[in-house]
């Protein structure tokens, strides 16, 4: 019941899936990589006992050796090889954004609808970050009645200096939209951006934002996004029920008293923050299609519902106003099943 | 330098004021009360050592034996009481809120101007309470840089039936348009308010709210008005900066672990939650106006303010847009001074 | 109902208290101060509205001006002016310790007892601060079924150079000797002192220590004291039972985020820790004897106690092994009644 | 560069074990299964994809298809099973107590030093908990200075009927014993049992117990041992030392807010508590000898301490005088090494 997994874009995203899988769950290989920089690929191949480096993501696709395939490269490249992947009946997992326009995910939903079977995973890891699960559990399981409000931060300690307002909610905040559907089990309807007083740490980027969204029975979100906070990486999110609240504990495992202060540490960056979530999703990838089971993971569906949502919170971010979502209808693929 | 008080409506609220001032700081007593029930009035004057009942507010003010005014009668009351107080050239602390309409808060603003000197004190008690001191310090001291949003909640764990979603603004958010003017030094320039999923806990009430304000510098905030949500009361505040965050702690005193959990207890109530808060503001008014100062705290101009912010919100409840509010100049009488 | 009082010994914490108790609760006034420095009782004198420097305690003692006396005296006089007070039948206040020898509280516990009527309290802040309180409610009310063990720590962030390790047990363990009769209602039966690794920044002072009591019924105590901790002044208790534990909460008002920590900030020192803690207990006192009701607070047998304890320890300290403790019987003046 | 395991003893902890380990880290499998019941052994290796029952442990051992051994029989089978391991020359890690014995640690201890290489680990999980991991790395990094004290709490919800006050200190102190050597880097010098006031919910056991240790360097250990304190199961540490002190945070993941309280859940028992440090400690294992690497974590000689220390502290148990630990000269195979 092994796994031989061909990965294709091996930079730093790459070799990190590449060293959770490579004699990781289940047995699991990495027995090809292909890279824009070839001797990039090569490079890594060489570390890794049994991985080739193939010429393109087309042939390692296509290569009998590969069971599955992993796709951590450029944005822009994801909608080619995830068709591929269909294309060959292989399972595909594709790290965030499945694409990067509405109009490419849309058509992986349609190769995949018309393949007739879940082949796609797309890497939205909070899902599987143990604290998320604890929050969703005590929501499901009525600890606070039924879901009202949810208040979200995402904050990141700085961004490069390339980085866009339009990337604060197509990059960033996209992790809380597809969060706060599985969360809430519920579409958002409508997006609405604000800007805040604009933060002097990040030249000219409008940095923080406050994204507002509805959801189909009245749950009300906000998200604070603040993207050059400094202090360092944080996610908080608060869901307020009829009964009570449930937010997201500190993450720091130990409490430093020193200097005046009782302190927890913060995470530097969200690899720091999130790594064990990445485990746990490539782990549960892999023992799944290992075994031959259609991906239980965010689906190709919820990649290309949190695209939209997330161009509605642009179209807002550029004039102000409250946009409202109509989603196409939910082909019978991506219903949702029993399981959990 | 003792302070001879006379106290107008002695339900509740006033009967607490009443034990906190009587033999209270710098020797204050209550000589005087007054209630529209005069069977009241004569029973709690009854257990005070010196006080006597009035029949009127009117004549309680007039008394040579009272030196200041405490209002905390029936809302609609406090602008007759307020202007005689200030016709009287007496200080007067009336609760929040100053007056019911803009209006009434206008001429109130008007008469003081016109006496040339501060004799009103509004009862925001929030500007008392030691964790809201604690905050406010943290943010004018610079340990988060400038505040660039700031994310509120004002939770009751149960309301009257007669509560209406309007009280959810004028009665109790006014708390927090009041706390942020104060805590950010700016003005708010606009409002929109936003309905969440109806919580079935109150009946045909629309609970709970979310309120978006804007200040003048930009930045950007918003509450969370929960009056129905059974697990306690609780306000919460969290200020984000260009460089960190600061907000409330738990204000429980222990921690107990029992029955699988480690838990801290919450009030129930703003009795329980702000009595310090309400030790600290009488006292140090008191002290104020024994000393022949001005009032320090919360003025006739900002109850005014408070109801203008407060009258937008409510436009904004009813049609769902965002309101921008102007405020009329402010009179000299109120330029803030360098003294905290 | 006024209280008029005299002050002797105006240093620090005697003019803390003249703060706390000219023009406070229930109309107490300061009518009198007296001094070793004749300078300073002057001076202090000069800035209240009402006090006279007398030339010396005893005067004040005698002065038909002055209902009750406050002793803040250094230590070895408070006994003479607590015996004075005595026998001139008015209510007394003494700082803690009651006195510097175990010979010296017995005489004052024989002394009150001769006069047949309760007079002295002694200045064990503790019992008064809020979250103590709070956990003597939760162990009370049976929150965590009987209590079994105690773990207290006791932290200074520095001591003076003066400073001995016998200081350690008898100026500052002797508040956690009085808080553990008081929060778990038994008398303690041996005492036992361990020297830990000594730290570097004491010089030549054995510090921390960890002091062992043994309680009536078994419950078992281990105390921390570090007296030179550097980070800031602390207090940790918890009460560990049969179902479950309570234990201090922080007592931060407000959490900060910055510089990768989220944290809240320890007091300086046990004047910022516990300044509500001196509040309360003057007001309780000065409430209770100008209502001419007998002071409700740590007794002088609590002070002979609590002495005997300290002493117990301190001869543990000088050589390592448990000493048993034999208390003296206890008057029928000090049997704790029904009311809290 | 896969490794193949057998399993001895596969009762609940050897199920988790052969879980974590088959088809886990490094592609290890699991190869083999043994276990006084026949029949468990059949069953549990029938659902194993290569595993195959075989009558013996020691024929388990000597197969040619198992590459390296996991012990998780029963306490008093220990050694001979490990050292038929070690005969053997194969890697062998063995749940812990390594044997229930000193003289059993001491045999093989001395069988290890004859082969003259490192073969055998013992199953001390704390040192794989990311919690206790993070306690170790403040205090080495400096964060508090030289540590001086130490406070633990073991607690467990229940404890079976037939467990008995010796189990607190062998089964369950024992972690704190090899935990403690571990982060302060110095050996127990003298150990002491007080028994405190004995809970009710333990019929005749004597519960709690207070276990105090003396590390080499002066530092001083309490460890409070409840194993019937009902509310749930969980581990405290606080290392207290010359300017701050560092701690164990809760580890609930989120916190709820619900009847009146801010809670976070316990653990229910150390599986729920320790999951993750399990997986680490397989995962870090098998990796190491599938590198054909010594075992990095603890080792038999740790194994033989812990057995010294804790028969030093039952001991004491019994009559309650300090009993002071000498040990055997450390062979030079286990002398540290420069790497963590």
């Amino acid at each position: 019941m092994a796994l031989d997994v061909g990965v294709i874009g091996v930079g730093m995203i790459g070799q990190e899936h590449i060293r959770r899988l490579d004699g990781g769950p289940g047995g699991s290989r990495v027995v090809a990589v292909a890279d824009a920089d070839a001797e990039r690929a090569a490079a890594v191949a060489g570390q890794l006992p049994v991985a080739k480096a193939l010429p393109t993501g087309e042939e390692l696709i296509a290569s009998d050796a590969v069971d599955a395939v992993v796709v951590t490269s450029w944005g822009p490249t994801h909608e080619p090889y995830v068709l591929a992947a269909v294309a060959a009946g292989k399972p595909v997992f594709c790290e965030k954004p499945l694409a990067t326009t509405q109009e490419s995910c849309r058509r992986i939903v349609e190769a995949e609808v018309a393949a007739g079977r879940r082949l796609v995973q797309v890497g939205f890891n909070r899902r599987y970050d143990p604290a998320h699960r604890a929050l969703k559990q005590a929501v499901d399981g009525g600890a606070i009645g039924a879901p009202l409000l949810v208040h979200c931060a995402h904050r990141n300690a700085s961004v490069p200096p390339h980085y866009t307002r339009e990337m604060s909610i197509a990059d960033t905040a996209i992790h809380e939209i597809d969060e706060l559907r599985w969360l809430v089990g519920q579409e958002i309807v409508a997006a609405q951006v604000f800007t805040a007083r604009k933060s002097s740490r990040g030249g000219q980027l409008q940095d923080p934002l406050l994204v507002l969204l509805e959801m189909a029975d009245g749950v009300l979100v906000d998200v604070e996004v603040s993207v050059n906070i400094h202090y360092g990486y944080e996610i908080r999110c608060e869901v307020s029920g009829e009964t009570g609240t449930v937010e997201l504990a500190e993450p720091a495992p130990v409490t430093i008293r020193r200097e005046g202060t009782v302190a927890g540490l913060v995470p530097a960056d969200w690899r720091e923050r999130f790594a064990l979530s990445y485990d746990i999703e490539l782990r549960e990838w892999a023992d799944t299609v290992a075994a031959a089971r259609p991906p239980q993971g965010p689906s190709a569906w919820d990649g290309y519902v949190a695209q939209i949502v997330s161009d509605a919170a642009l179209r807002s971010l550029s004039d102000g106003a409250r946009v409202a979502i109509e989603l196409p209808p939910r082909p019978d693929l991506y219903t949702p099943t029993a399981t959990p």
